[in-house]
């Protein structure tokens, strides 16, 4: 095993802390990446308080990995030393069920392993549950890690591994495209990312808020415009007019308005309230034909995808960069939402 | 105008009574229909109690018409005396919005006319609201009107233009065909021609009640098998695996368990509860990318391909014939869910 430096907590109420963890030796497979920047993403902070429930500690978070390979296992090909390389939400899945054949191994259905609080299914390392990358390295089977493309700020294309992928990933599949209007509910990690993708996309991109002070900001992100959602007017002004509607806000809330903002056959996409939400109005689907849908993030092939799509389009997350031993204050500023829009550690600041 | 014989309500809290309207002289588009049978949908209990607020009285429901054409307007090309025709439960629509031109017009922008109780912008008659098939004749322009093809039982084929258009048009948009597997939650009206339409189209179909006691029922109508929703193990056992879930049930209930039916992109449609919901958890969405959608009747140019459809599979609707002066007593009988599975009026015994 290869001891590596890393952050984490020992239980939900304590801090993170540095610690020594054991990952495995290579296999002939797998590739080591020193890690360069890490993402700090909001179910880090869930994960770590086990809001969910299935917390394993100790616990290492991070799942917004941007790094450089310094060793490939026998087998490994797409791979080489000193390649710039990104791991996401995942590190293993079956791929061989009819999910991951589909590439979406995020639906694995033997269950992928997330990079942090999985059960790791490969063995070899210390512990039985993964490790994720709020550390200095970290090794991986090549099928998992992505190409990060040259062009890109590196710390700033952290987070696409995440909040890019779980945004991209809808807007893709919804084949969003020029002539469509679409609006981006929510103007955090995730909404920031919305924003420039449907515009980078070609379509009309509407920010939809309750908040009039994020109208300059969500403009310089690319937004064509914003909807104030607590303004009844500007509400029945866009009434039935949108075709898409990607919905980032992570907590229980109403939906009826926003399906009223709906286009007959509309969409609205959920991608960050993984909880029950205030009841929604059957009629509110029904007149309009209209539909309500999640996604989460994106396999590991539209992963690459969204990279490469960043790559020409020149697309990053707007970020903030911090030090590793300013882990836990950033874990409350989140909490805050006084974040714009995504931290990212320096993790320079570990190997010191 | 005309006086017709009709049966209908004077308030909320009344009884139906036998009445006289008077209908518009034809105009030169209009068809003049002699009602031969009118299903009874629970629409029409709703609407005669104001469940839903919008009702004017005096109030002559019926919107599952079958009847004779005995005279047409001077520009009427498609129908002439003697042919039978069907009216559903639109009777007017703007045919010039974008919905209209795209064969939607339940989605009317400017205001889809309600078979009954519709605001009538088309005049002439002795009321400003649209009067029933709950009465001996009816008149209406003749793009609202339906042909029934000739080898259908003609009382049968009457609830096709609610019951049978609410299912058909869901289960034909998204494409139902052979190797889908489609679940029908809710065995009434609108349930059990969800499972011979979805039959028909190839599917393997499901009936998915709480009721051990409807299994007989659902395979005679044609149903490949039944789930009891309130059985833990066969609800594991179907989990994540239908394409598609036909949600027939009228009233506020709990959509979580059939969420976790669906497969990966698998959609759950709502023709029903035009109501609250129990609170959906977003996760069910998230987990599997599924949606919720909904659907209302459908347009005129699908309604005619739906009977189309009934005609060449000899489709008709499960019915008990009543006498109009029986009416009453089969509102309460469709509220205690005591009909299999649609009453039809024979309006015969309203004429004599």
């Amino acid at each position: 095993m290869q001891e590596v430096k890393a952050y984490g907590a020992q239980s939900s109420d304590a801090d993170l802390k540095q610690m020594t963890i054991k990952r495995r030796e290579l296999n002939a497979n797998d590739v080591k990446i020193e890690i360069l920047y890490c993402g700090v993403c909001h179910s880090d902070i869930h994960a770590k308080n086990n809001d969910w429930g299935n917390a394993k500690y100790p616990i290492v978070p991070g799942h917004e990995i941007v790094g450089k390979v310094t060793e490939t296992g026998s087998d490994v090909n797409k791979f080489k030393e000193g390649d710039i390389v990104a791991v996401g939400c995942m590190v293993d899945s079956c791929l061989e069920c009819p999910s991951c054949n589909n590439d979406l191994e995020q639906f694995c259905e033997n269950g992928m392993t997330g990079t942090y609080n999985g059960k790791d299914k490969i063995g070899g390392a210390e512990s039985d549950h993964t490790f994720g990358g709020y550390s200095t390295s970290i090794t991986v089977r090549e099928e998992f890690v992505l190409s990060v493309p040259e062009n890109l700020d590196l710390a700033a294309a952290a987070p696409l591994l995440c909040a890019g992928i779980t945004t991209y990933s809808p807007l893709n599949h919804w084949n969003i495209k020029k002539g469509d209007k679409v609006g981006v509910v929510g103007l955090g990690g995730l909404g920031h990312m919305g924003i420039k993708f449907a515009a980078a996309m070609g379509a009309e991109t509407i920010m939809i808020t309750t908040s009039l002070g994020k109208k300059e900001d969500a403009k310089k992100l690319g937004a064509d415009g914003v909807l104030i959602s607590t303004d009844d007017d500007q509400m029945k002004e866009h009434k039935g007019s949108f075709d898409f509607i990607l919905n980032t806000v992570p907590v229980k809330h109403d939906i009826n308005p926003y399906l009223n903002l709906l286009t007959i056959d509309g969409t609205m996409c959920m991608v960050g309230a993984i909880e029950p939400l205030e009841p929604m109005h059957g009629g509110n689907l029904i007149i309009g034909r209209k539909r309500v849908a999640g996604s989460l993030i994106g396999g590991i092939k539209e992963t690459q995808e969204m990279l490469d799509f960043c790559g020409e389009k020149n697309i990053t997350c707007d970020i903030e960069m911090i030090n590793i031993d300013e882990i836990n204050e950033a874990f409350q500023r989140v909490q805050d939402s006084d974040v714009k829009y995504r931290f990212v550690i320096d993790m320079q600041s570990l190997k010191n």
